[in-house]
């Protein structure tokens, strides 16, 4: 038996702790230790995260930070964007090994911080401290970071899915289309009048046709796997369920391009990935990617169609926003970044029906 | 006090006749004389349609063409594509007025028929003596029409919104994406495995992501706009409610343009619209056109949104897809073809929340 | 053509005060002329209630109750138990007609306001002078009346569903049990933990067991219908939609009863009613009653069924909480007491599918 | 490590069916061996479960009991009742272990079959030779079981809620009312008109409102509990979700009692139970037991609450139908037969929010 690790989370009453911890306290390889809350301390965490009731007599902790580093070896930071980053120069200073959920160290160029997230970053040595955490594309770095800054669902969802086209230079760059369909988790559990239940039920609301902060993401890595610089048109909805993300990404072909060819595509670059499934059937309810058939997973499910009157491919990729574009996703990385078999705590199936 | 005008209704029983019902049955100027169905004839309306208890107690009728032209003044035809082609030969020759609720005389050229419906066109004569029925592009047509061929839901939806921009000459023609979400209604009554409700509730399912037959109806009505072929890129998704399309619609400017510049081609083509609505608010819950608020009425909500980084302008349209995706539209078609004042039946406010 | 009548409602920027103007502004016999809200006094009323985008541009105004009283022949008051009953003095004493949507003027015991309200009620002496807002128990009361208490929405629901049995002494009335469940319209625009989408969408919720407040309503006019004392058990749970109620009545029969005496008795009660609808069918999906197929509308549906190995009878009834369980009856009652048709403004279908 | 144990699942493409497989292909004690299915004969599994790509490469086998029992250790068979019945007796004389999903064996008197489901048990000799299935009342029994028969859903929802107050002599015995609310994943896989999404989204259907099958067992287990016979009377509704069941139940108390006392009996029986979890907090949103937060989880959560004034016990109790209502109690049952931990396979938080 090996040693078990022990991981604090700051942060830890929001939708990504809950799951971070719905996850991690059944892990075999990690002991739970300290889990934060400014607002929540001194609570059992089963009080905010009803789901976890028998499963961890733990309560919160006030945030202190050197009582978390002091009881980790890793850490996870599930604090808002413009917390974390408040927070992490003495994290960083400690020596712990760090994944952070926030936005804070997603961009590697702190200019784009005051575009995107109207505000001036204030630690832009920082940035380069942290590996972007798409283990499909960062494995090898992950492996020996020792920061790992975990992508934007949205993000992440549409990335995997794009990845393969733009690495093989297939599609233009300037035509990106992401139209992307969310459920209610995903914007957190704070309440308001938007998300009260009476007037969030049943909506199919674009609530960011444009300006998404996730395009600055999604931009600096194709950018990287392109080689030059890449534009990404994002528009965002919030549709009636609480977990998962579709994208239908609608890009245009280069040159004529074939069905047998984007498999190959997809398939060279993702055969051997442990949470992607490739999905283009001919028959059946499922036949492209759809978030009902990957919640409670960490799968990210991509496929594809060619639309070969309009030069269009259009590329649909599924995640459960709170596994593959969160939480899971964070727990992946760090069965990377701690040397554990990448699947541990997340070889689930999805539930189905839900 | 007028006299009323005798409708007869010839497939009564799928959601689009039942829908007609709802409207017809209190709308002042019209007596539901005939209503048929193969499958229900001899049964009592409302048991199809249970939420008309109480407001009818017609019976389904066989049909029998010759006695809906004896019974009626004017013809809904709500039956499927295929099946409307078949019995309109005698329909025209009666002389009756005719409101086609199928696809099959939508399309004027006969050619485009077996690419998007898989049918040779039975009586391509028949085609050019239907008008479209968009009231808002065709509304002087439609005054002195004895035939009409109601859109397809997700085609008016679209039509809509882009022919603004389509007639002002503001984007380009070989790239408008139009990424389309729907309820289960829109798929008609007949149950199958994949509107199951386990299987169908919750999903974003992308069930044609090319080669939607709408796609056709789209570049129609468009390219009249244009005056030259428009290349249409439709990709649509069943989500989870019941009524409700939104589309959100992906072009790109020919030249810089600026939000006011767009507020103007709006209003300047829909100022006196009764049934469309521009909505683009700065706060609020409902800043974006959303089905949610024009559920069971004959609106098509329309707001836009600039992408300048992309050169893109992103237009929303929301309706009620039985309702102004199919039976309001018809019933409006009806009135401005009647001469009665084209509200009438239709005045009614969405329901809210629902 | 009458004189219109002059309606204000105070308190317009909840739930109720739209549905009440969804209703209002298109009912024939009605002008509304002053819609107070404290919080929004200023805005167009469709920033709150963005479904009225384009039916009114009226503000809401100030909360002034001599110019509201100065504006109406008839007021709804849409305020807050508690609140409503410190402004009605002065509109009692002003000789306007008032419907009173609140839970101030339904009991007429003031003893019951500290048990059910945690009250004691400020003004005793008004409580007499509010008939109870059923009109199906008291239509002659409301044909002379100048003040009306309308009914808690699960209240009326229980109480049309149990009424005849009552009044013909066919049950055991000491063991009523009332298991309801209600949308999420039902608890208002309020936004709260408990109302985020993502918590409140997919529950089955028992959010109030026992003494919820609706009981007292209950016991009272079955208890008028009985002559004697009733004693009722109400549990009530949140359900996964937004408008509609079920309530599903366990009662014991003190004698053997029959089916065809079953009908005969809600028969005896019903026939005439213009808003109830009895449902017991042998075949089809909807056999008895579903707030699926009253959305929209004014009716309360009632079915039974006979349990003979538990001496048990099951009633169902189902309203859409929003209309014959508030504004709807509200304005029903109104029609009533100023001598309209009673369905004027009301005689929709409901939706279907929706 | 132990020796795997071979599992044969005889219908395996329904609902129960792949439930079974998304636990046992993750089961450490387990190998899949055999899965039937007539109608999938050939197919992938994961066509039919399309939440199991990537787990599995097994196809549906034809139904060959031979193959089936010799290829396995312990069969589970998730075929209708009915069906069930007639492969029965080979399995049983094969000597093979069983877990009958369906009803056929639930019930202990013969005469009981006709009435509930109208065929004549065709093996009444073979009823005996089954335990009922509910670890939490017969474990003893099941750790030498070679057959075991897995409640129904309902049933056992019902039966672990009321258990300890009919065991401690607390509530009168001839008025137990349950009213149960479902999702729709408990009708099965099968579609129908009554399932199509259009009509079965946003309902509350009285689907059973007395006769309801699982009554009979209800009434068995409770009777063997007390000692003497039950009477139960079952309301069955359907709403709109897909997985979760709340068990709604209306006591009358025998003698006054306090919640300490329910407490008390409460604990009692289920303290060391490791699916039970008792819920009855005094804020938060889950106060009482919700489907919500059980849901992908083996967990029965029950909680009370005490009406005074109509001397009342109101008992809630959630699960999921697939989970403790089916597959995972299965596999508890597999658990405690085969001497593994009772947990193995099943230590799972539920999904929150979901």
């Amino acid at each position: 038996m090996t040693a078990t690790v022990r991981v604090g989370i700051i942060g830890g009453s929001g939708y990504v702790g809950g799951e971070l911890l719905r996850i991690l306290l059944r892990h075999p390889e990690v002991e739970v230790t300290n889990v934060t809350s400014r607002k929540y301390a001194g609570q059992y965490i089963y009080r905010q995260h009803a789901n976890l009731r028998g499963f961890t007599d733990l309560q919160f902790a006030e945030q202190n930070l050197e009582e978390t580093i002091n009881k980790s070896d890793i850490i996870f930071t599930a604090v808002p964007h413009g917390t974390a980053v408040k927070i992490m120069p003495r994290l960083v200073e400690s020596g712990v090994k760090i994944i952070d959920m926030s936005a804070d160290f997603r961009l590697k160029n702190p200019k784009e911080y005051p575009i995107w997230y109207e505000y001036e970053h204030p630690h832009p040595e920082l940035l380069d401290k942290f590996v972007y955490g798409a283990p499909e594309l960062h494995r090898e770095q992950l492996k020996s970071a020792t920061r790992t800054s975990c992508p934007g669902c949205m993000a992440l969802t549409s990335i995997l899915a794009l990845a393969p086209l733009v690495k093989n230079n297939l599609i233009e760059k300037e035509r990106i289309v992401i139209d992307s369909k969310i459920g209610s988790s995903g914007g957190g559990a704070e309440a308001s009048q938007a998300t009260h239940h009476a007037e969030r039920y049943g909506v199919i609301r674009p609530y960011k046709p444009v300006g998404h902060r996730h395009t600055a993401e999604v931009e600096q890595e194709l950018g990287l796997l392109a080689g030059l610089p890449v534009k990404v048109a994002l528009s965002t909805h919030a549709v009636n369920l609480v977990r998962g993300i579709l994208c239908t990404i609608h890009v245009f072909s280069t040159r004529p391009v074939t069905i047998p060819e984007l498999w190959k595509t997809y398939r060279g670059m993702y055969s051997r990935e442990p949470f992607i499934r490739l999905v283009r059937d001919k028959q059946g309810i499922y036949r492209f990617p759809d978030p009902k058939v990957v919640i409670g997973s960490n799968f990210c499910d991509i496929g594809f169609e060619l639309d070969e009157r309009a030069n269009r491919i259009v590329v649909m990729s599924a995640t459960d926003n709170m596994v593959k574009g969160a939480a899971g996703n964070g727990v992946q990385c760090m069965n990377i970044m701690m040397g554990f078999n990448e699947k541990t705590g997340l070889d689930v199936a999805p539930l189905h029906p839900v």
